[in-house]
């Protein structure tokens, strides 16, 4: 038996999330079919990020177990040939069989995009999340820098989490003007995160930035451990789960 | 009676063009519904560039008009109400009863973007053509300067168009690496473009740069005027009309 590790891409405007579901089409549940097909046996992929419905990926990662003799590199291009076109193997290889995706100290890179237009632009829809009218950039710097380092993130946790440690550490937050025009992307590098967790801080960020709060305050926030004080969670459809690097 | 100018960005995936037919939605069919819903008068638009099925629009123009009282900077949040979300008015402004988009001298931009990546990235998969490969950047450039100036573009113009006189001025085309990681972009300017112009530009260079072609053959091909000697039409959904500027 050989483990495979898969780097995957996708857009998730059209899938229930990454979580095999009963209904609806989730990345992974046509993982497991593709990856079915193309073996001529059942299998079931395990999975490093489970990211929420709407969520994009370019470099979320997922292992499976297989007897087939195919060469590890080029399970990617057999695997796609089986995958509908918004979803993409970009790269595989072989890994120890005790090798986890859960279970390695890895590096998240996560990108929040921002349409900064008065209106909103039709070819960003799919994935930012426009937010018009004044922005203060470097107040949003500021608050992020609370953020960054070792945390109790309950604040910034989905309260339906069954999560018992909440203690996380956020490497770098940079709030980044785009090359692209009208774009602002907030880019979070860390060790690992809770559910929600980007989207609550993206959120927060932004009304930070529009002055409803001080930066400061996110010092609060954070000591509250509690979500009812952190803000709006932002869209999924603006978050992109970029790299999992290991450490 | 006032005429109104608008500028209409839109991601052309969903919609068969531009233009109005009668099978399948069009940007111009759903212009018309949208204005006809909200003024209460049946409407139609004239739109300055009919761009083809699957192309994009950041700022192609369309004019109507109204006896309708609305302020005209007013017009485009009110039209938006109406519209799928994939088209959007980005401004509204009000002009002579006499000025028609297609009679006005303008510069045209259009934007022709290629992933470059091993795999196709299922974030690119609406808007650029995947081309994987080497290509001589350089080579794609020289190739291109025979295109600049004013020429008879007959070769690259589709065989199926009607229009007689295929002199056009191209000002510039840049062949830039994008601060995305893994695109390239063919940003073209000028006066005016024969029916698939810019795409049949597009896969020239591409053929250019894939070596196919030397950078000089292009200037026998623009002599030859005649589109079998052009190379493929690039597919459209990496086709951006980008803007549409008075001069």
């Amino acid at each position: 038996m050989r483990r495979i590790l898969l780097t995957v891409a996708y857009d998730g405007t059209d899938y229930h999330g990454w979580q095999l579901q009963d209904n609806g089409s989730t990345i992974e549940g046509e993982l497991n079919r593709a990856i079915s097909e193309l073996t001529g046996s059942v299998t079931e992929v395990i999975g490093a990020s489970r990211t929420d419905s709407g969520v994009h990926g370019l470099g979320n990662r997922a292992v499976f177990d297989t007897e087939s003799s195919i060469p590890a590199e080029r399970f990617g291009p057999a695997i796609n040939t089986f995958l509908p076109d918004d979803i993409r193997v970009m790269s595989s290889t072989e890994v120890s069989a005790s090798w986890h995706p859960r279970k390695v100290r890895t590096v998240k890179t996560y990108e929040y995009r921002i349409d900064r237009g008065r209106i909103e632009n039709p070819l960003m829809l799919r994935y930012a999340w426009h937010v018009w009218g004044e922005l203060d950039l470097e107040a949003m710097r500021a608050a992020a820098e609370y953020l960054v380092g070792e945390h109790d993130f309950t604040s910034f946790c989905a309260a339906a989490s069954q999560v018992e440690d909440k203690t996380r550490e956020i490497i770098s937050i940079d709030v980044e003007e785009s090359a692209a025009a009208g774009e602002l992307v907030i880019r979070v590098r860390g060790y690992g995160f809770l559910y929600n967790m980007v989207r609550i801080i993206a959120g927060t960020l932004v009304t930070v930035g529009q002055g409803k709060i001080a930066p400061e305050d996110v010092s609060g926030i954070l000591e509250a451990r509690d979500r009812t004080r952190a803000c709006e969670t932002a869209p999924a459809k603006g978050l992109t789960l970029v790299s999992i690097e290991d450490v």
